[in-house]
């Protein structure tokens, strides 16, 4: 693996990983009033596509990223549906 | 183009786009309670990344929707830091 794969790992790991504080603190404080539904809408709805995306060119970093992508993001649009 | 990466770049562009009305909601009410910092300080730093890795491997929808984001998703974290 190259240094510019490495760059790439390590992208991928951050916009995926950086849903989890975001997830932890919604569930604990339930408080979503200053996050966008839509966004969070159209957010899954990408990662989702992503995950198709990844399966068709069997591309184990994108399917293992936004694996954790969705089910974080999904968690947060979860409880913006739930607690608006 | 294939149908294939068609479904990349759609979720490359939802991927992106979804932070648009997030950006508008926090600049409309300036409230970030519920918005978590360390999310958008290792997204924003991710997105960087993205960005090299899109630079290093002349991948224009990896630049253009990594652009896109990082403009978005930096504001959203100017905002979280102005307006704790």
């Amino acid at each position: 693996m190259n240094y510019i794969d490495i760059i790439g790992l390590v992208a991928a790991l951050c916009t995926s990983i950086s849903f989890l504080p975001q997830a932890i603190k919604t569930i604990r404080t339930r408080d979503t009033s200053a996050i966008s539904l839509s966004m969070y809408c159209v957010f899954t709805g990408g990662t989702v596509l992503w995950l198709i995306y990844g399966i068709m060119i069997i591309s184990y970093p994108v399917i293992i990223a936004n694996t954790i992508t969705l089910i974080l993001a999904g968690i947060i649009l979860a409880y913006k549906v739930r607690y608006k």
